[in-house]
Parts: C-alpha cells; structure tokens; sequence
C-alpha cells in the first residue's frame, strides 16, 4: 500500500501534534514541514525537509498528496488557505465559528478552480462538536444543541482567554481555565431547552503573574470588565508567581460536551450527549486534522473538489480500516 | 419544496414510532403502510392507505420515494429486504450484528441490480454507535471502543432478554433491565484498555410473572443457566405480579454509551465518550431510520445505488437544514 504524503504546514503546538500523529498511522507519512520561520524550525526537526511555505517550487518538490494548515485563524490561513489550495489539497482548523461561511467560500472557490479538496475547520470544535450538533438536530427535531467547555476540575485551557489577559498592561504571564456551569448540564439533560446568555453557562478563572510594581486591584477590575472575554461571566482573578503558573497550571488541557435534549413521539423524553476530554487540546486538534487529510485525499482522488467540511464527509473516509473491517468489527 | 414520500413497512412498535416521527418532519410526509396484516392495521390506522406487503404493484400506487423497513432482524428483513428493494430505494435497522456482512451483500447486489440505495443497519446500536466506534477509532487511533448498556438506575429494557425469559415454561410474562456496570465504565475513561468478558460489563436484572403452580426456584435456575442471554452475567430474578410488571416496569427505556480512551502524543491522555438516553427504544430507532429515509433518497436522486450503512453517509444529507443554515448554525 503506499503512504498518504502529508506536508505540515507550521510548526507551532498542532504543527508538533500533527508530526506525532502521523507517526501513529499505518498508511500516511510526513514529507515535509513548509514554514515562514525555516531556520528556526531546521533547527528543532532532523530527518524531515523544511521548505519555505511562501515558495510553492520548492513544497511541490516534496510530492506530497495533501498539506496539514496548522496556522491560526486570525492572521494565518485567510491569507495561506487560498493560497496553498492552488497548488495542494489542504486541510485547516479554521475556528472563528462567525466567519466560516464567508472562509468556506473563498476555499471552495479556489478549491474548484485548482480541482483539490479543501476540508475547512476541522478540530474538536469546530469539527466533531459540528457534527455533533448536526447529527442531535437531526436524529431529536426540535432539540437545541449546547456547547459546554471545562467540565473537569481542573476546567479547560483557553488561549484565547489567555492571550487577552496578556494584552493588559502590568501582567507578565497568564492563563486561563473555562468552567462549565453543571447546574446548566442538568438543566439541558432535563429536557427544559433553557435561553441561556453566556454567562449562565461557564465561569473564567484567570491566574495572573504581574509585573513588578502592578497594581493588583486595578487589573482585576480591568480584567473583569473586558467586553466579550470576561465582562458576561462570573470571572475570578488568582494573581500566582511565575513558578506556580508553571508548574500548577501548565499544559494544553481541555474538555467539552455537546448536549441535546427533546422528545420522540408523544412526549418521550430523549438525550444524546457527546464529551471529549484531552490533556492536550493542540495534539487533539491534531489528530482531527490528520484524519480529515486522509479523507481528503480519498475525495480527491475520487474525483471530488472544492470546500469540503466535517458535514460533508462520510466516517469511512476518515478510518484507516478497510471497509470489511468496518462492517465487522465497528458496525 | 416537495416533500419526501415515505412508505412505512410494518407497523409494530417502531412503525408506529416512524409515523409519529414523520409527523414532525418539515420536508417528509407518509403516503402508505404496507402490512402483512391490512385488516389489523387498517382497523387502527385512519387516513393512511394499507396495503399488502407483498403486492408491489399495489405500494408502487403509492408513489413513496422510499420504504422504512420496520419489521425484524431474524424473520422479517432477511427475506423482506431484498425483495423489497427491488421495487423502491429502502432503510432498515437490521441489528444482528455478526450478520451484518452478509446481509450487506445480499442488499448491495440486490440494490445496485435495482439502482437504488439500500440504508442498511440503522438506530442507535447498530447506527449511531457504529459512527462513535468509526470516529473513536479514527480520531484516537489505538483505542478500543466499548458499549455499555443501561448507564441509569432503573437499567435499559432488553427485548431480546424479555423474549428469552418468556420461553420458559412456566413463565407467564418478564422483562429484562440491563445495567451497567459503572466501575467497568471507569476502567475504560482511565485509559486502561481493558479486555472484558462480557460478564464484567453488564448485569441482568429480572422481573418475571409465574404461571400458577410454576415453581419459582427451578425457574429461577434455569434463567440463571441460559447460555448466551444469562449465563455469563450476574444475573436477579425478582418474581413479580402482572399488575406490578405492568405498572412500575412498563414502557421500552433503553439507555447506553460509547467510551473510548487513548492516548495522543507522547502519553497524553484522550477520551471521547457518546451517551443516549431514550424514553422509548424504538421510538429512537424511528427517529435514525426516518432521517436516514432522506438520506437514502437524496443519494438516489444524486445517482448512487447499493447498500449504504450509516458510516458511508455525509452528516449533512441527514439533516433537514440547507448547507447554508448548517454552516450558519451548527459548524
């Protein structure tokens, strides 16, 4: 059997992921590593060639059938994604749920033309937690689907969150963790398709290290009132040192469930519940998308194109086992 | 928008949950029963047309687009499948697993001779879970996938079990609860990738009705010895009086999941977990059949033919939302 030829496109936290990832598969192999940064990234991977991403000559070179987009969604793959599916198939973890169908279409546009599949915004969430929501909709009409992040004590990582708290002046480092507001789990389980405003539904814990001389009282007050981030949800501020932050709440962790809730005939109640829970949230963002790549090429080379999402794509696509295998040992 | 034209074939518990589902379809309506039993059915069905099951030409009137199979693993759709596909694109939750190959063959010959789509296999097990065990695998690539059954207090009813008992002489009526057994559950979100027998994961709890003068200890022992449906498992009997059967275990509620664990990386640990909770089992059912009875006839309309399963089925052609509206509102 040949090996599905990948090129990892950057090499930040799901780059990493995603060469560890591929390891684990039987029937796809890394090729090659295209990056902005070449000489920084030469310098941490052996054995693997790393081109420059902006030179297509040169990533053509490596022959690979599909690129793994592991840039971010802000500044990298509106610009990469168009790009690169001129030349590639390419799969992406597009995440700014309010813009996918406007970066859909400008995938899908460019996909058509180069005749490659684009698999667009493929994670956890969005991704599974997508399909999760589809296939509630569908199987309980009438269900409302929710989302709830950080049902582990500990709560779930959210760099988003953390990268906003870093933007305040007088902080040196922070992170923080989403809860999710069990109360609410229940309320969803029960059946009662709650109007919730965001903050019924998580609280924010935020450890902060500041810089010396900080004021304490003014950067929780900041903090708390931020718009979007903190302001709409019950938020506590830990102020920690350095060493603490990074040995009490280091790593990616992460966790959620999609929860839907309705009725089947005349008042049947009926609950579906899917979680997923991951010490590192980048590698399970990487795993998704590697999988996805496999489903791509398989596309492809049926002789489909354009964008492509998680909706779109048939389970078996994603599997490394036959089909007979599946029949038997999965059905 | 025209609706999709169902025939419902077979109107026992889960047909009749196919009608009522239907009902709450914006895009599907039903247009006949076909019945082996016109008399009976027709006697509790008003302004539906029933017709014979086994007079094509009399359901072909009907102009369905598609026929929901509603009848049996063992008797009905091994004979009835095949025909009927002949004729009309079909869906069926055919759940005998260890068959599933063979019947998938017999369907797919039978259905591409025909060109029309065959959705085979499908509810919650074989269906849904069939998809959890297919993305678990894909996603988290060594894990192994494990169901469990009857997660709530009061257990999942079992009709296989509850028929087994009523063979028994001596037995005038029973049900059977399966419960899980939720250290087993545990052992598989710790990651430990346990190898069960299947008496580890589940229990067997039942409620049984005697015949007068039956002798409840003899009874009692022969359940316990049933190869196959009790023998491996811990198993209760309580002897219970009809009225009690039928008061405080009345109804079909069944209840499961799917957990799979793994690691991603270099030992970071990973699980995914999908739970359903019905009031009424076959209602589920006719829940999954009625949205993959779209999905089969807008494959068909798209040109395929052959037996599908649920794994071979792209979320979105399930879903009664435009792509639009599901990348809008779910990715």
């Amino acid at each position: 059997m040949e090996k599905i030829k990948v090129l990892v496109v950057g090499y930040g936290n799901v780059g990493r992921g995603v060469l560890l990832s591929l390891a684990n598969q039987p029937d796809m192999e890394v090729v090659g590593i295209a990056s902005r940064s070449v000489e920084r990234v030469r310098a941490s991977v052996k054995d693997i060639p790393v081109v420059p991403v902006d030179q297509a000559e040169e990533f053509l070179k490596l022959g690979a059938d599909v690129a793994i987009l592991c840039g971010g969604s802000k500044n990298d793959l509106p610009q990469q994604g168009p790009e690169l599916v001129k030349y590639i198939n390419t799969v992406d973890s597009f995440d700014n749920h309010s813009c996918i169908p406007q970066y859909y279409a400008a995938m899908d546009a460019a996909a058509k033309a180069a005749k490659h599949v684009a698999v667009i915004s493929t994670g956890w969430d969005p991704g599974i937690f997508s399909l999760e929501r589809t296939l509630a909709n569908a199987f309980l009409p009438g269900a409302r689907s929710y989302g709830f992040y950080g049902l582990s004590e500990a709560g779930g990582l959210s760099m988003g969150h953390s990268d906003a708290l870093r933007t305040i002046k007088g902080v040196a480092d922070a992170r923080q963790f989403t809860h999710a507001v069990s109360s609410a789990i229940d309320q969803v389980r029960n059946g009662e398709n709650p109007a919730f405003e965001a903050g019924d539904m998580h609280t924010r814990e935020c450890f902060v290290v500041l810089e010396e001389g900080a004021n304490a009282a003014a950067i929780e007050a900041e903090i708390k009132a931020m718009p979007g981030y903190f302001a709409p949800y019950k938020t506590t501020v830990n102020f920690v040192t350095q060493e603490e932050l990074d040995s009490k709440y280091k790593g990616f962790p992460h966790d959620g469930c999609v929860v839907a809730a309705s009725v089947t005939g005349k008042g049947n109640q009926a609950t579906v519940e899917y979680r997923c829970k991951w010490a590192s949230n980048p590698e399970a963002t990487a795993n998704v998308l590697v999988a996805h790549a496999r489903a791509a090429v398989r596309m492809n080379k049926a002789g489909d194109c354009g964008a492509k999402t998680i909706l779109d794509i048939p389970a078996r696509l994603l599997s490394p086992l036959s089909y007979e295998e599946l029949l038997k040992k999965f059905m």
